[in-house]
């Protein structure tokens, strides 16, 4: 029985991540996927609006589940009682950052991580990037789940 | 149940390879080590001893086992039945190669690849130099399995 | 007046090669597509064959023509009468290379090279995969013209 | 006709900016660079100040024009009637975040993202270590225009 | 006879700097630390204790000198007479920032940059991640010298 | 007393080569260039001239000296008493690959390898594109020394 967790900002959740936790729940008995939060900075969403959006975009998962975590990633694995953190990977740029936090993980607690590649079509897309067009009015409706273009429009137009 | 697949030529098997076969028989329910071979052209090791070197490495994980396949990585998986391809992964330029081998596996078979990362104090280490050094008579003994020093050993003294 | 060129192997031409041309014949006055060979080593499909696959998949695009050289790129970029040579570009890895004999090529004749990204839904196809894929019979419909793909089952069944 | 667009914050404009602008003029018909700016933020040199060097700096080349505006580069892209936007790249790193932003641009506004390799003598010169080096009564005249030195001697001697 | 410096924030020193310092100081005649800090800015340790760290740790390599500057890396090279730059390298993302780093200061001053790969097993420590994990509780003991180990301990539990 | 080696097939000696040379014999007391060659497989030119180029090229510098080694680069350096390996450093990609060989070579060996950025206008230059080019009678006088230049006019002549 492998527990794996999967963990992000999801500040909205789009498309690539999606991807990662359809592959990750194929793959993995039991996944959590974990957002990230820090208590001394909201946001773009509040955290209870981004955990309703994935609440409401992987609802159909029934090996997945919800929850969030503030501090460190190996921290939340820990007291979850996962042994793989599971993260997508894009590019080459990404790998070297994310190799480091991986090895660094691991030799301070032992939690394993995996990297899964972003499916092509998804590849380029960003939370930030997101963020920062559908503030300016941009059409993102292609990068994320219907759900999270309503709530983006809605938090634009305010 | 996922049944996960860890191909390569393992022309020596090496510490870097062992480690990606503890982590991936942590992870997944059953892990089949293939070590792929062409049939038109001889290895360092014959494809016999290849097997018979992982087999005596790996022996002691239950939910492991070792074969061999020639042809096309993702038809060796669907004649397998595994659904996931484990890859080891060094460095930024083996990831370039190896997410356009994965995504090109996906879109023409539906079988995902998972990479993992190499541990640190062995994230250099590739059957290439092995052989390479090893054929100069340098001492590899530190880079693999005591039985696969020995192979090296007497295969260069022949 | 810009005569741009696009230089490769095209063996055989994707949907990764066609998406390239179809954003120089957007941006250029002219784009000449260059099928490089070597005159000492066939190709798998003969040079005849994909000039004819280029011909019918590119037809459509009327600031378009198709030609071939033997040799080095900027010799035919010079004798063709482009200053611009485009190349698509996927990665980091392939970046790295294309930078050095872009710079090595501007060094020497003057010729500029300037990088598309390729479009992320096609960011993994290659030539080389798909000669790979289908010569062990798998389906690489999706990653080549209708025409391609027709000429690489006649080629395989023979 | 193709109408390009360079965007950058030319905070200052340096030797490396102006190969890419003679590269695009030649290229393009028409070319325009130009300076995005945060209203809600000062740069090293005002706006009007950016301006003004890029002015005096590439006032020789007859199709290129010089603007300013805030927001999306795409935004900007669309509201000038420019269908290629052009960025200068230097290394592998540079070219996996550019990578994203083109793919991003162009899945939000279908305007097309083309990378010029930099010269390699001026691979290196980047306005931030410019700015640096300049406010440390470092000598930087080898990497902008002379105007540019000028301005910047007197902005530190200030 | 060659003076080299390293230079870095050191903030604070672990594995891999010490490391590094071991290399350089086997390699060239004379070998000055130099801990680089921002008046305007406090690091997580005070610059003072920074460098009783440095001192404890390298107390024993008699060619090594610790010192502190702060401004431009070049800038202390010239002043402390030293000719090459010594840092440490760990991967592709690392190499293209430093040696845009480099290139600017050699352009600048004439002072040559020379790379050190970090030890494999050392490869992925980074005083952020330290800094990080030890704030929250972590162990990093394996990371850093065992007087560094105690000092962030007090620190924490303050 | 460092003695440092430079190890390379100089097939032929370039620009970017003489830069190393030169950075390599102002740090370290003392500099071995050596021609590694394989005895089973001839150059472009042979063994006896590439040592005569880099005679002829290198021979103002004092404290240089040239050889030429078969088999593995880490056991000329045992022989010739060397403890640094100098590798020029192009880009990021180079690195991942020399990083690898770095790492072997300190665990198989215990010598050190360290690397030297190339000046950024020979960033670009590299022995192979130089044989391709001036094989199809183009000018690479701008990338290798004089003599060499003449050397390459003459077997292309042949």
């Amino acid at each position: 029985m492998t527990r794996a967790m999967y963990p992000g900002s999801f500040d909205p959740v789009h498309v690539g991540h999606v991807d990662i936790v359809e592959i990750a729940a194929a793959a993995f008995d039991e996944v959590i996927v974990v957002t990230m939060y820090n208590p001394a900075k909201d946001g773009f969403f509040p955290l209870a609006q981004r955990r309703e959006l994935l609440e409401a975009t992987l609802g159909h998962l029934h090996n997945v589940s919800i929850t969030s975590a503030a501090g460190l990633v190996v921290d939340a694995a820990c007291d979850l009682g996962a042994t793989v953190i599971v993260k997508g990977i894009r590019s080459a740029t990404d790998l070297d950052v994310e190799l480091q936090m991986a090895q660094t993980n691991k030799a301070v607690s032992g939690v394993q991580t995996m990297f899964v590649p972003t499916e092509p079509d998804h590849s380029f897309v960003s939370s930030r990037f997101i963020r920062e067009i559908a503030s300016h009015g941009g059409d993102v409706s292609a990068l994320v789940p219907p759900l999270v273009a309503e709530a983006l429009a809605r938090k634009v137009s305010e």
